[in-house]
């Protein structure tokens, strides 16, 4: 009381016009009830466990580009047409076919022992038997763009740089570079093989692949991830002060192009149907584990959430939900940018997205990236989904990786922010298996995308 | 006191008898305060730990009967007498030289997915090409060996039973019996192969390995055991209610016998050098891993234990203290089976013994098998362990499995009781590495040994 009897006239006037206008944009009390009943109800839905269940037993690995990929999107639109969706649909997205054939490493000197190693995606080959030197060691890739060619040359290097761990990921973006750009800059002053620490949290030795980018004008070289002990390996021995020598075997296939799919399903609007709430997900995955944290639950989810307000609902709601499984995510987001540069011109109708893909953690926080007078909506969904643990971040939304390709076309976005404090323990190994997921964690989030995509296909205004 | 006015005459005559006698078998307080002092010391000593990371960074692997296990004893000669043991020597042991070539297994039908294996030691192969079949499921090894042959012949047996945790290991006797026994009771119905969910309790994507027996007259078939994630996916598979085929290929080869050696390091006794406190582990460990939990850290805590004994006092302990490293414990206790032959005629000298081979976790528990007029200075041993966390149990020692061939033969034991809950976690598998080992722990554990290795090395009673 004290402090509004301080303000002047002209602040609350300001105020209660912002009061009406959060009044006027939010949502009537009969649609909040309703995404509160579906909410309830997906905290005792098994649908979404089923789908990943299902995903992660008949089809498993689904690396871009191959058959597996090919066979993910039949169990994709099999479902969804199984499930009722009012539309299922390809398009078709081009992408490099590249294939893992072997991989082997071990120390040789001073010492001898067998390492634990992951081709990164994308790898050329060594020579047939091997590439065998001395190891050249540096803490980061930025250590290593500051070295000299000749501490360089001839030489496998290694670079031992560790990822942290954080509830939000923020470990991954530092660490990430050495996998994307340590071959081209380690081949470009000669080096004979890369080999990086895992981009991962865990200690076990399951080394965590993940693509690496050439730089089409330096020459390539193999390149692949250690496991974690196996880098503390290499560093207790390098430690020692004496040169340690490897012996590294990488064998890859490229076979080209190959032509793989979007898979999409919808749940259509029954007054905008051309307005369409766009929900994402990657289909392809690694091909180490099953993909069931990344992206088998994001599959999972986006597809449970949809089919459970269709079924849920006497009527569909105002605006359509749209379900992309993006094709070929792990390899540069091939498929969101073949959807982006498709919809380029229906993206004004994409009136707001979202993405799961930092796998089956619960969602803990909502974020957005909308017009100030959506604000009230996505508050209400926060506050819908505070009976689930979730609160309100100011952080602004990016989309995330795929359905971001959108959000720099001008779509609007949230968040659903998951905890991701165990996600990079499993990301990109062959330990990203079903076992990993919670079905509790999982039905939580379907509670809360459930709330999402339901009030915004519901609440009529713009998020723009 | 109103007890001790109720006993009768004779009773309380034998209490005082009793009483007395507890204080003749007692510690003299010297004993006892160096006893605390060397604990002391051991809480803040890292040598456990640098010898482990020495024997698990420069030797690694050394599987039984290998190039690696000769490694290994050249190691531990080189550290004993470095570390100034008055006696180093070893004792030859003959085992047979198995060796893993390769190994793989994918699900065919009705899904296509890759397993991940390890093949159990002393497995054969299966023909060049692999072994296809569909898979006969059993629950438990009790269940294979109730079916009729006709559903097992010429199938692939899959034995789900799963390994329960417990900080005792409780859970592993009961699991083991399906990799020790299995595959001969398999193939004697006329079983292509077996394969069995890793006796172990995570979930990871890393294989329990382990030795098998093959009864000599009945079929050999090869043998793996899949990560446990496989294990259920499998058993996922399965309850779908349709046939499920596998392709298992296993290359193994069979080198013949060879000698290898039990080493052995001793601090000989001032007065009584012919009588034997004996510190017993297992030199050899598993392929996969680098043998750090198992048994590295055995190795370690009783090389570490006689070192701090000899070098905190300015005079040797009455009694001699030998650590025995025994070869080939994972192929059948080979190495302890040829220490208790080669001396089972002084076995009366062994005054008493103790293994450490259950990983680095904390001791917990002290148990005994004793004469009754030792039991005091076990009660003293328990007593200065209490300030780490040690209790007294009333369980009888078993000496552990290599110590126990020698209790076999009469000689007194003690358990130093750790905590394994963890340990079926890495036990066999590749992650058996030197970053699961707590330093802490280590130290905690090396408190212990010290204080019972100096005990029984300087009271003058015997423990039979």
């Amino acid at each position: 009381m004290q402090l509004i009897g301080t303000l002047k006239p002209t602040v609350m006037l300001l105020l209660c016009a912002l009061s009406l206008a959060v009044q006027s944009a939010a949502m009537d009390s009969a649609t909040l009830d309703k995404a509160a009943q579906l909410r309830d109800q997906a905290l005792t839905s098994d649908q979404a466990y089923k789908l990943l269940e299902s995903l992660t037993t008949e089809v498993g690995p689904r690396l871009a580009g191959s058959d597996k990929e090919l066979e993910a999107i039949e169990w994709a639109k099999t479902k969804f047409r199984e499930m009722g969706f009012d539309k299922v649909w390809t398009e078709p997205v081009k992408v490099k076919q590249w294939q893992r054939l072997s991989e082997s490493a071990a120390v040789i000197a001073p010492f001898t022992q067998p390492l634990q190693i992951s081709t990164l995606g994308h790898s050329v080959s060594t020579p047939p038997g091997g590439a065998t030197g001395e190891i050249a060691h540096f803490a980061t890739l930025e250590a290593l763009e500051k070295a000299s060619p000749g501490e360089v040359k001839d030489k496998i290097v290694f670079i031992s740089n560790r990822m942290h761990r954080h509830k939000t990921g923020s470990g991954y973006g530092p660490a990430v570079r050495a996998r994307g750009e340590g071959a081209s800059i380690a081949g470009a002053m000669g080096a004979k093989a890369l080999l990086i620490r895992s981009i991962g949290t865990d200690s076990h030795r399951l080394p965590h692949t993940g693509v690496l980018r050439y730089d089409e004008d330096k020459p390539k070289i193999a390149a692949a991830a250690l496991s974690n002990p196996d880098a503390d390996l290499l560093e207790r021995m390098l430690e020692r002060g004496n040169p340690v020598s490897l012996t590294v075997n990488i064998q890859t296939r490229d076979k080209g192009e190959v032509e793989v799919a979007n898979v999409i399903g919808e749940i259509q609007g029954r007054t905008k149907p051309d307005e369409v709430v766009l929900l994402g997900a990657h289909l392809d995955s690694w091909d180490l584990g099953t993909g069931a944290v990344d992206d088998g639950a994001g599959v999972a989810l986006t597809m449970a959430a949809a089919n459970l307000i269709q079924d849920s609902l006497k009527q569909r709601p105002y605006r359509t939900i749209r379900v992309v499984l993006f094709a070929a995510e792990e390899v540069g987001l091939v498929g969101a940018k073949a959807y982006a540069a498709a919809h380029q011109d229906d993206m004004d109708k994409h009136i707001i997205g979202a993405e799961s893909d930092f796998g089956a953690g619960p969602v803990w926080a909502l974020s957005a990236k909308v017009g100030a007078q959506a604000l009230p909506v996505i508050d209400s969904m926060a506050q819908l989904m505070g009976a689930l643990g979730v609160v309100r971040s100011d952080s602004i939304a990016s989309g995330g990786p795929d359905v971001g390709q959108m959000v720099k076309l001008g779509m609007p976005a949230v968040d659903l922010m998951q905890d991701g404090t165990d996600y990079f323990d499993l990301h990109h190994t062959a330990d990203d298996t079903l076992d990993k997921v919670d079905p509790k964690a999982l039905q939580q989030n379907l509670a809360a995308w459930t709330v999402f995509a339901y009030l915004a296909a519901q609440w009529p205004g713009s998020f723009r």
